[in-house]
């Protein structure tokens, strides 16, 4: 039979992306459309990280090691050492972009039927790498007003089965911007230790910490063979495009394994490694001036959207995603209609409504997720469009 | 309880890069290796290709689309129709590397336990996206003596199942350097369409074809649901390490089921999409001269390796490999025998043992393979030095 398989059916649209169609037919109609919806930050890819792929000179674009190359991953471990992470280049795998790490370690560690427990609203993606691989996602549901903290233990305990592998935690949160602090990183390391689980940390945010600072997964002591980093140049650098990641790990079988998954792709994109190598080198201070424009933006959305009349907003701690509970219906409805039925002065918002982040279905209804990844002036602009869409929206719905 | 994954521990390791450590090894020793065994080729990156990147004035390296970039999409049109195969933008994902592709085809189609057959020897990493997927290679056997043509349909009866779902063919050959005749290509086509499977059709080497043309899977009429295309600039551009690929299908379910893995991993490498786009607007003529210079190579490697004793190589009619039959007892331990223990006049040379391209156990023992990627002075040094091995080793084995 020419079917599509079942994992194809299964498999979710992008909950990010599926909103397309109706900005476009938007902008066709003349409709300036605010993107708060996804995590393409407008930020400059540095000048000398761009520079680098401008200025080489190499004249057969090959493949490179199937781990990447090797002057690029001992020059990652130097960056690792400046946040805390004490590996050896042998233990860092370049990656095709984030998502490949995340691929990588659901191939290597778990197989079809097995279970993978994730606090939700998680990162959609995680749900997408997980039906391509057979694996159950279980989630664990955090809530908007506790700012999504770390579920109780005791909800971790009631899930986990004789099939629960792994735990996935992505500190600094995408989407929630929850913080992770280091006493909720210990209450996960005792789970992981008691059930002997692998410990998947995504960890593409670390730098953007705007309440104190990262608790990375390899801060942990003692759980060295269960914890998996997974990571990307995409948002520490503005350089989502060039699709390099890396996979960092101390246990020499998972290492083995995931290298042969690696040998079997070939090798990483050639390009963009000289521009992670690259960006090693900027000066110290680079993600101050970063942090500091991401700071000024949390601080005017979070603000702006808790002026809002039935509107809640927690502070977030890191990332550069926020998430609002709106005084709406059906927030995939509300999405929809901004882009279909509304504007306000030429403009409207898209928004990613927060049900596609959630693995329970119903939950997130009256959710958004905002990245603010726009300079303070049209983050100020799309907030006011927010703002009189939300009040003609209540009419609507009223 | 912490463990690799069953399909973890089952991923081969990839039979082309096993041997790199004993070639490091010789390398240190000071030996030079004439590097046979893998198809990395030294032709140049066109300069106009890498310049495309070179030259870029973008800020921000964002993400591209999933599908890839429109503007390349709809140039690749183009270079489709100027090689007979008629399809629109739509029908086309840009992918990182061919390696994606392939991924694609086998998660949108393919659930696990489902059966894939494909003519031995095969190209490995068929083997290893398919352990990743949970699919079951079922292999047909094709043999040096008749220059590894199409094995009998009949064969291909005897191995189909309710659970076989596709055909994999890879026209021209890689490991073999077979190049498919148009009768042979009907004959898939029957079969496809006899019990309804999709053909997997690898088409990296299209171009170099050096008796008579490519057939290419979308040649065939009357079954476009059934086609899917799995292509690479790696090779034909000398662009390997872009890791740019493209699947092409007309089946809009198909398709529509990619496009959701695509979204899950967000977008193909943009640097490199930049480097295939404007590969398309190289001259017309760009590819006689590479296809006149692999000529030469396989002429000469096909001309000295039947000219010695006990050796026999068919003509392979594409790509850039030729199979060899030599006098050895375990072409395993030859390969590393040539690494460990051997060199002439300082240098030695690496080849692919057959054992790694066959999916049946026992199979290619006698046989290597040669990837004709460096120039015709090299190529002769090397042989050279095989010619000496060959009787040098004849000498410990009997």
């Amino acid at each position: 039979m020419l079917t599509i398989s079942q994992r194809g059916q299964e498999m979710p649209a992008s909950p990010i992306r599926k909103l397309v169609p109706y900005a476009e037919a938007a902008k066709a109609r003349g409709t300036k459309v605010y993107h708060l919806n996804i995590g393409q930050p407008d930020i400059e890819t540095p000048k000398m990280v761009l520079d680098a792929v401008r200025n080489s000179d190499f004249k057969v674009l090959e493949y490179s090691h199937s781990a990447g190359n090797e002057s690029y991953r001992r020059k990652l471990v130097n960056y690792y050492a400046s946040v805390g992470i004490h590996v050896n280049h042998q233990q860092i795998i370049i990656t095709t972009g984030g998502s490949e790490a995340i691929q990588f370690g659901f191939l290597a560690c778990l197989d079809a039927g097995d279970e993978l427990i994730i606090p939700e609203p998680f990162y959609a993606n995680y749900n997408g790498f997980a039906v391509a691989a057979g694996v159950t996602v279980v989630p664990i549901t955090s809530t908007i007003e506790t700012g999504f903290a770390l579920p109780p233990i005791a909800d971790f305990e009631a899930k986990i089965t004789p099939r629960t592998k792994a735990i996935v935690i992505c500190n600094p949160n995408n989407p929630t911007g929850y913080l992770y602090s280091k006493e909720e990183m210990e209450q996960l390391k005792e789970i992981v230790l008691k059930h002997n689980l692998y410990l998947f940390s995504d960890e593409a945010y670390r730098e953007f910490c705007y309440e104190g600072t990262q608790t990375s997964a390899m801060h942990l002591t003692g759980i060295d063979d269960h914890v998996i980093i997974m990571d990307t140049i995409s948002k520490r650098y503005s350089a989502c495009g060039g699709r390099i990641g890396a996979f960092v790990c101390k246990n020499q079988k998972v290492l083995d394994a995931v290298m042969k998954f690696a040998q079997a792709r070939l090798s990483p994109p050639s390009f963009a490694q000289i521009a992670g190598e690259a960006a090693i080198d900027l000066p110290a201070n680079y993600f101050d001036t970063t942090k500091a424009e991401y700071k000024s933006r949390r601080d005017l959305i979070v603000k702006r959207l808790n002026a809002m009349d039935g509107v809640f907003c927690p502070n977030p701690g890191g990332a550069f995603y926020a998430m609002a509970k709106l005084p709406i219906d059906d927030a995939d409805v509300f999405c929809q209609w901004l882009l279909e039925s509304y504007d306000y002065e030429g403009a409207t918002v898209m928004l990613a409504p927060a049900t596609g982040f959630y693995g329970t279905p119903g939950l997130g209804k009256k959710e958004v997720r905002l990245a603010y990844v726009l300079n303070l002036n049209d983050i100020d602009k799309a907030m006011d469009c927010l703002e009189h869409a939300l009040k003609a929206y209540s009419k609507l719905i009223n």
